[in-house]
């Protein structure tokens, strides 16, 4: 598809996707479910062109750097896996049909709220094809279209995905328009997708990606921004507790974006704590990137311990660093936090209720803890048993994000015959 | 303010304005609460500054039309009134602070959810100074700040209103800054709402001020379109009953959103079902644009009946005018209603349970009704205590919006050290 005939292509595929998604949101459970088991079924018995797709983009991507090339990885494993989590998916209660809150008013009439499907979600991600699966999984689950744009590197693996997937959504008589892939390199893809015809874009990818889509988009965003992670031990902690958890926070994962990145301490128990953070963390290697006050403090136990710079609070490292400043009390954690944060994931580590309390209240994060590790922050630690992403915006859907993030809801109103007066 | 010393002002004004959305964001139930009492008494004090800046917008007003300047009118009783909503905004739940669905997970941590404030919301809004005193009270109950942009013609009155509500807010403890009103008629602040630093946008007024606002904003927009509602009567409607709704749907009250502008009829029961509607509505002077198939059956008893163009389908008429069209069976009311319809209210006239329900899941409307007359689509007739507006949009809040809708949620976990494995 050259750039001339992508705008009129993307318009038709559009028009059939909105149309499919009206099928699909009238859809019975089961033959959704079914669709989602004949997926897995043709996921697991890898068929030789995706193979085939796959081999031909880890060729092209012989330059990149092996974690890269790891990501584009088929094989049986992987398939295995996303198989796996098809069937999960399936056995989930279904989020669409719902009825609550049916209340009869004074006029007589019943009013309540139903459970509906969003309609028409895009996503565009980087590298792993595997989100494609993902992604089609959790829209055939809640009755959706969407539209997916993957990154180059994977097309043709992403095209041999998707093939499977109308495969599926075939089998089970659902229209295949549902679940379709922009089949084009083209960067304006991400452009046009961001005023589409849809109810709603999520980008997953590097902060690049996400600015863009967040600077172009005029159609509603889901959008993750940083993962910048507070852990604040307050002047009440336990500090043997808090220990064990900081250090889960920090050091049991650096990657996700709820690993924590910044350590604010009570300068009450700073003298006691810090040292043995220090020592612990001296044996993993991590670096402390120290407020004035907190670095002698560490200097004293670990050669790791450097001043920080302002550009430190607001920086989310996702290795073995973490900043760490003393604040005077609750109040001073609870701005810092909300200043230099990313409205993700932050926790406090304290005995004291009343304080516990006022940290869930006041501070802005979509997750905000009390003695437990930012790590949980997850759809399924949450119990939502599918993760489409993590939200840091705050409207429709903040934090982790299931299945019902990809539903709104109607007002149903039942009447026998009201009229207003 | 002229446009050059323009975006500093109202840089500074967002800075503040955010500033004062964290303080209101923990202030007590009761605080907010004394500061809408504070307000009503101000309201119904009619103190002389608001009345002259009443009379100068009155002045200036006098080349415009009377139901133009009558909505710019603050009498002693439009006063009264707007207290009394002080008073019965006060008077409902605090929306802030619940925490639900407090379950332990598997791992030994507690997830559930607390309601929070959105934060800092903007409202567009043309010539009636109330919407001032509505959007300032219900921010200050549900915890808010807001930054209000009125129209030119009520600046004047806006400015008092302000004063009185930022007095209001001071006698209660609260941070002034908590409301405040962009103070120019300069059209480049629209613009800049748009891009702010504010966590939603509710453009409320003509359908120009919407358009742009969806076209320019990249913040979250809480937007209302048109109300392009319909009725339709089943082949298995209570005829009687049928008359009845839809003749309150569309006469009760033309000029609201939620009053009906289209009717579909099943074919079997046209013949029937018009002649009688038609004779009812000569008295009342309506208009019907008529398809081809119930034009001859409308004629024979009105002498106002018209052929339906295209363009009918989707007309939002505000007055006595209806578009009529027989319909060959459900499946082509559900598609002309999701084809041509604006998303906000249609009804069902039936007696038939499965046909019943199947309009109620089919049928993608923000509001979808059984029986009953389009015009209860109202925060009101739905208990919802207050009412910031009805969004036609389908993410975060649909249809009629009431303080819920000025809220969101956070995560919340409460644990005792535990780590992720």
């Amino acid at each position: 598809m050259d750039t001339d005939g992508l705008l009129p292509a993307l318009s038709a595929l559009n028009r059939a996707a909105r149309e499919a998604s009206r099928r699909m949101a009238r859809a019975s459970t089961a033959a959704r479910n079914a669709a989602l088991h004949a997926l897995a079924r043709r996921l697991r018995a890898a068929p030789e062109a995706l193979q085939a797709a796959n081999a031909q983009d880890l060729a092209a991507a012989a330059h990149l750097d092996a974690p890269l090339r790891a990501r584009l990885v088929l094989d049986a494993a992987t398939l295995a896996t996303l198989a796996e989590g098809c069937e999960q998916i399936a056995a989930l209660l279904d989020p669409v049909g719902a009825m609550t809150n049916l209340q009869r008013r004074p006029s007589g009439i019943q009013v309540g709220q139903m459970r509906v499907p969003l309609g028409l979600f895009g996503m565009v991600f980087e590298s792993r094809p595997n989100v494609s699966i993902e992604a089609a999984s959790l829209a055939i689950k809640s009755g959706n279209a969407c539209i997916l744009r993957g990154g180059s590197e994977a097309l043709h693996s992403n095209r041999a995905l998707i093939q499977l997937v109308q495969e599926a959504l075939r089998e089970a008589q659902l229209p295949e328009a549902a679940v379709q892939l922009i089949d084009t390199p083209d960067r304006a893809a991400v452009g046009w997708l961001c005023r589409a015809d849809i109810d709603l874009l999520i980008p997953r990818g590097g902060k690049g990606l996400i600015e863009r889509v967040s600077a172009e988009a005029t159609v509603p965003v889901l959008k993750h921004l940083d993962g910048n992670c507070h852990c604040y031990v307050d002047a009440h902690a336990d500090l043997a507790q808090a220990l064990t958890v900081v250090d889960n926070a920090k050091t049991q994962k650096v990657s996700p974006c709820n690993a924590t990145e910044s350590l604010l301490v009570h300068r009450a128990v700073a003298a006691e704590f810090l040292p043995r953070l220090a020592a612990l963390w001296a044996a993993k290697g991590v670096t402390f990137h120290a407020c004035p006050d907190s670095l002698p403090l560490l200097q004293r136990v670990t050669t790791a311990a450097v001043p920080a710079t302002e550009a430190d609070w607001g920086t989310e490292y996702l290795s073995l660093d973490i900043s760490v400043k003393l604040v005077d009390d609750l109040d001073a954690a609870i701005a810092h936090i909300n200043q230099h944060g990313s409205h993700h994931t932050d926790a406090i580590l304290t005995t004291h209720h009343p304080s516990a309390m006022r940290f869930l209240r006041e501070v802005d994060s979509a997750s905000v803890m009390v003695n437990a590790s930012t790590r949980f922050a997850d759809g399924f630690e949450y119990g939502l048993g599918a993760e489409i992403g993590i939200s840091t915006d705050k409207l429709h859907a903040r934090g982790p994000v299931g299945l019902e993030g990809l539903t709104t809801y109607k007002w149903v109103v039942l009447g026998e015959g009201q009229v207003r007066t």
